[in-house]
Formats: C-alpha cells, sequence, structure tokens
C-alpha cells in the first residue's frame, strides 16, 4: 500500500512549494553535477574532473539589502543568486548549483513567496545553476542566504592577488548605473523597472559570467574582482590583496548617463560619487599586461580602461578633466555596512 | 614600498577577527582541502579522488534558534556548526570545510563576537571542519547561516529512502536529553552547562560522525537521518522517503532520566514526549538489515533498537508498558517553524 505522507504539514509544504518552482528537470540537474537534491539531509554533489571548485556565499536581507515595500519579490529572488554567481564570474568560474536558504514571516509565504520563486528559478536556468537544498524557517523580517558551487578549469583561477607594477586596469560595463536605478526606483514606480536600463541593472544584476570565463581561460586577466560593494572600496581590495597602489584616471570612467538619460561628463561630481561609490554594479575589475590585446567590448559589454597598477602605496585618483598633476588619494566609500 | 592597506576600515576589521579566531593554520586548511580560504571573492576547495561531495545548509537565528539572554555566545558558536555538521554524519560523510554567513547587530561585534568565534574555533578542530569564507553584514538581531561542505567515499552515502520492509530501525544515544537540558536552562545559571549532561547536550551537541562513518563504510545502515527536530518527524521523513511505514515499540526507547536525574519508566509522558518531540538531539536515526550484527554500543555511544520497517502506510507506535495490541498513528509533533 503507497504511503501518504503528504500529511507532514508546515515545513514540508514549504519545500514542495520551492521544489516545484525552482527546482531542476532531471536532466538539467544532472548537467549541473547534482545527484541528490533537496529531500535528504544533505545534497549530494559531483564535480568535474580536471576542474576546481569554488564556494562562496552571500547575505540578502529585508532592510539591509532590499526594503520589501519597494522591491518586487521576483527581483529579490533573481538577485540574491546573480549577486553570489558574481563572485563566481570574478574568479573565472562557472556557477553549477545551489543552496537556498529561507527565512520568513507568515504573511511572506503566499504571494511573495511565489513571485519569489519566480524570480529565482528565471535566473536559475538563465545563470545554469541548479537548486540543491537549504533550509527554511520563520522569521519575523525576510532574510535570504545563497550559497553557490562553480567551478573553474584547474590552474585557471584569477585571484584578487596576482596583479602586477604596471599592470593596466580594466572595468566592464557602465559605473554607477545601478546605484542610479535605485535613486529612479525610490521616486516613481516600479512598473517601468522592465524598460529602464538603469533600473534594470539594479533590480534583476546580470553577473559578468562569459567575461570572467574568458578572461581566466585565455589566461589574459591577473587580477579580478567584482565590484558589488563599489570601485572604490573594490579597487583598495584588489591592491591590497596584490600589494601594489593603483593610479586611475577618473576622465576614463565609464560613467551611466545619469537618472535623467542626458549625457554629462563624468566630472559631474555626483555622477563621479555614484561610479566610485555607488555599488551594486557586479561589473568585474581586472588587470592585464600592458600588452595584453584587449577588444573594446566583449560580446556587446564595454570593456574600458580606466588606469594603470603601481608600485605605490596609495590609490591615487586624477581629477576629472584636470592634468594628471591634480590628483588625491582615492579613500573606500563603498558599501561597508560597519563603517562607523 | 610596502602598502598598508590595514586602512579599510568596517568589514574588513570585522573579517581579520573572524580570520584570526577561527581561521585555521595552513596546515589544517591544506588537509581540509581548502586551497583558497577567506580573503578572496570565493574560497577554492579540491575535493578528494574517490569521494563524492556533500553540500548542506543550515539556519541559526536570535529569537528562533537560540535567545540571547539565555545561550551563551561560545554554545551559539559551537552549535551552528555542530548543528550542519549533524547533517553531514546522517549521510554517512565527513564535514571537511565550512562558510560563516553572520549578519550581526553593532552591540553584538564586541565581547559576544569574540565568544561566539571560540565556540565555533573549538567546533571546528573538533569537528575537522575548517572555515574556508562566508559574509558578514548588520542586522538588528543576530542572524547566523552555516554551510558545510562535507565528502564521503563514493557510493557508499547513506540516504533517507533506501529502508526495506523488515529492516529494524535504531537510534542513537539518549532521546529528549537537549530538550530537558533546555528545560534546566530556562530555570537555572547557564555556569552549570558544563557539569550537567543534559545542559552540554543542549549547549554543546555532539555531532555522530564516527558512528555515521562506520555505519555507511561497513553498509550496515540501509536509511539514516539526523533527528534534530525530534524522532516523531524525523521518522515520518525517513518513512516517507523510503516508501514504508514504521512499527515503533516507545518501551524500547531509550529516554532521558528526566530533569532530576532520577530513573524514571519511559511510561512517563512527559519522558515519552520529549524523546518524540523535543528534538535538538542530533542522534543518528537509522534501519539495517534484521540479520545485521549491530553491538549496543558505538566507543561508548548506546544504540537501540526500537522498531521494525513495514509495509503498512503508517507508522505505528505501541503505549509503553503495554501490550502491542495497544497502539496509536504517530504525527508529526518534532520542531517545525511552520506548523499551524
Amino acid at each position: 500500500m503507497p504511503p501518504n505522507y503528504g500529511r507532514i504539514p508546515g515545513e514540508g509544504d514549504l519545500l514542495r512549494r520551492i521544489e516545484r518552482a525552482a527546482g531542476s528537470r532531471s536532466r538539467s540537474r544532472r548537467d549541473s553535477g547534482i545527484r541528490l537534491g533537496i529531500g535528504d539531509d544533505a545534497a549530494l554533489w559531483k564535480p568535474r574532473a580536471g576542474f576546481e571548485t569554488l564556494l562562496t556565499t552571500d547575505w540578502f536581507l529585508e532592510g539591509t539589502h532590499f526594503l520589501r515595500k519597494l522591491h518586487p519579490p521576483d527581483s529579490v529572488g533573481w538577485k540574491c543568486l546573480a549577486r553570489a554567481a558574481s563572485d563566481v564570474a570574478a574568479m573565472g568560474g562557472e556557477p553549477r548549483c545551489f543552496l537556498l536558504s529561507l527565512a520568513l514571516p507568515e504573511n511572506a509565504t503566499g504571494t511573495w513567496l511565489d513571485e519569489f520563486l519566480r524570480g529565482l528559478a528565471r535566473a536559475a536556468r538563465r545563470l545554469r545553476c541548479q537548486l540543491a537544498g537549504g533550509d527554511t524557517t520563520k522569521k519575523d523580517t525576510i532574510a535570504i542566504n545563497v550559497t553557490v558551487v562553480g567551478e573553474a578549469r584547474s590552474g585557471r583561477v584569477v585571484r584578487r592577488s596576482g596583479a602586477r607594477d604596471g599592470d593596466y586596469i580594466y572595468v566592464s560595463g557602465t559605473l554607477g548605473e545601478a546605484a542610479c536605478g535605485f535613486e529612479l526606483l525610490k521616486r516613481s514606480k516600479p512598473r517601468n523597472a522592465k524598460r529602464n536600463l538603469a533600473l534594470r541593472r539594479h533590480l534583476y544584476p546580470e553577473p559578468r559570467l562569459a567575461l570572467g570565463k574568458w578572461l581566466a581561460e585565455k589566461r589574459i586577466a591577473t587580477a579580478m574582482i567584482d565590484i558589488s560593494d563599489g570601485l572604490s572600496t573594490d579597487m583598495l581590495r584588489l591592491c591590497e590583496a596584490s600589494c601594489l597602489g593603483a593610479l586611475l584616471d577618473a576622465a576614463d570612467f565609464p560613467c551611466h548617463k545619469g537618472p535623467h538619460g542626458r549625457r554629462r561628463s563624468p566630472a559631474s561630481s555626483t555622477l563621479l560619487k555614484m561610479a566610485l561609490n555607488g555599488g551594486d554594479d557586479y561589473e568585474l575589475l581586472f588587470t592585464a599586461p600592458r600588452n595584453a590585446l584587449l577588444p573594446r567590448e566583449f560580446r556587446g559589454l564595454r570593456i574600458s580602461p580606466i588606469g594603470i597598477m603601481t608600485s605605490g602605496p596609495n590609490v591615487v585618483i586624477s581629477e576629472p578633466n584636470a592634468p594628471l598633476s591634480k590628483y588625491y588619494v582615492l579613500t573606500p566609500g563603498g558599501w561597508d555596512p560597519f563603517r562607523k
């Protein structure tokens, strides 16, 4: 007689809904190396031969990283996975599977959860990163933690620490766009989200996986980091790890056009501040030898040289539209929850 | 000139403190397969040949899983890792490394964090599970998420779903002890913690890693689960996964002696309820063929037969000290944050 333990209520129901919505079909699950998914004490995952395993985890908390009133639930679902996958991109790897830890208040287990799972499932398909397991519990505010397991070909991982004196510094995409999108979101209604590029960057960021993998496999990048916390903070982290300084030319920054879409010079101090400290861009900041031939675009994504690594102790930034002799020492101004 | 980026304040300081306290020495880090730990976008981990990778993640939240006023911080540090490692034990694997996600209010970044890290480091050494990376952020209450990466010899993993009709059901250790320890904690002062066994079980649980590994490698267990959520709930989960029912004899339950240390018959309905629904025991519940010769103890840890798997649709439990004809159908009464 077949048993009918659909009778275990509560958390079991929730797990079944998560699995139905975001769980993968068995074929893509196998492709992701998942040999045993949701429903046991632990997931079973098979790494590929010749690859190294990457592990990364990211918080996404109501009140700290998103606001329930402002951010559509499907954006929360998309972004919590995309953020963590961006760390894998920054190592030159590919995401393979993820664990989802979800703490929810009772009033978020209905429509909110359904829409969240829709966004999450869309990101999982897009990033080819399958749900392998997780944990659910109750809490008064929404708390999300995502662990992404990725892979990179052995010996091809790009660290933060590999930059050399004289390497050129590059950044992908546009700086300050997501921060500008957030400003727009606070002012306008989220229904514009899909049409406005800056809003889309803030709500549905795309980790630069193809670029990261290309830079790693072709051995072009000597050091790499994603600028999720803002260029100023993440540039300093790369320099710290590489025991070097840097000279940045603000005039070269691929700044966003600004909240009104009008082209402006990066001299605009608001735009420069957004580019340096706005954060949330999920672009790649990397270094490469001077003689590396880098295209200006990679599959439609702009690649801009913004400076050079130096042996000095500081990151020095030239003022935009001023001779290089006018410069100042960069201080970290990006996202840091514990800065006083 | 050597750079001096100790200047990055805030989150960087916190990471350095975590690494100093709970980060492993390079030798044990290498033993754990960690090839790149804290300080890059992702950790790099090398699985061993001939082993399968286990992935599990667990919440440990203030207010839901622990109370800041009641639980000493070093117990929170120990338990958040031990809980997650218990899931690896239940698959027959060994923990190898872990990711720590920590969200803290400002007032928990001082002494509380130091003591938390002391407990965490002690658990990491004991369980041979090294810190590989994580994420930190700010929040109004303490939120912890731990992802453990483990390994099991290929083809030796024990799932929940492998039980067969007629298999005997066993449980390790004592049931209801941790729940009893929690009752004591609520009544007395935590300074008794190290001396009282029940309190210790609640505050510093020991995942049954050696037993789990032995049962898996010797191919003794056909199905296994840890009873962190309580015997009633986890027995039903094992039965659901194995598409079987079970017959349990409550008279055989290795019940705890009770809060006052006096031996009592498991007929005591409070003790039986604690054994069934108390949860937090982190013992192993497993099934094995009738002809498997199981010792009564494994390295000092009691192993008790408590029932038999059946083809029926229910888990039936006999009343203690009553003929087997007096029985009732077990319903899940263990920990479930979403039960109404």
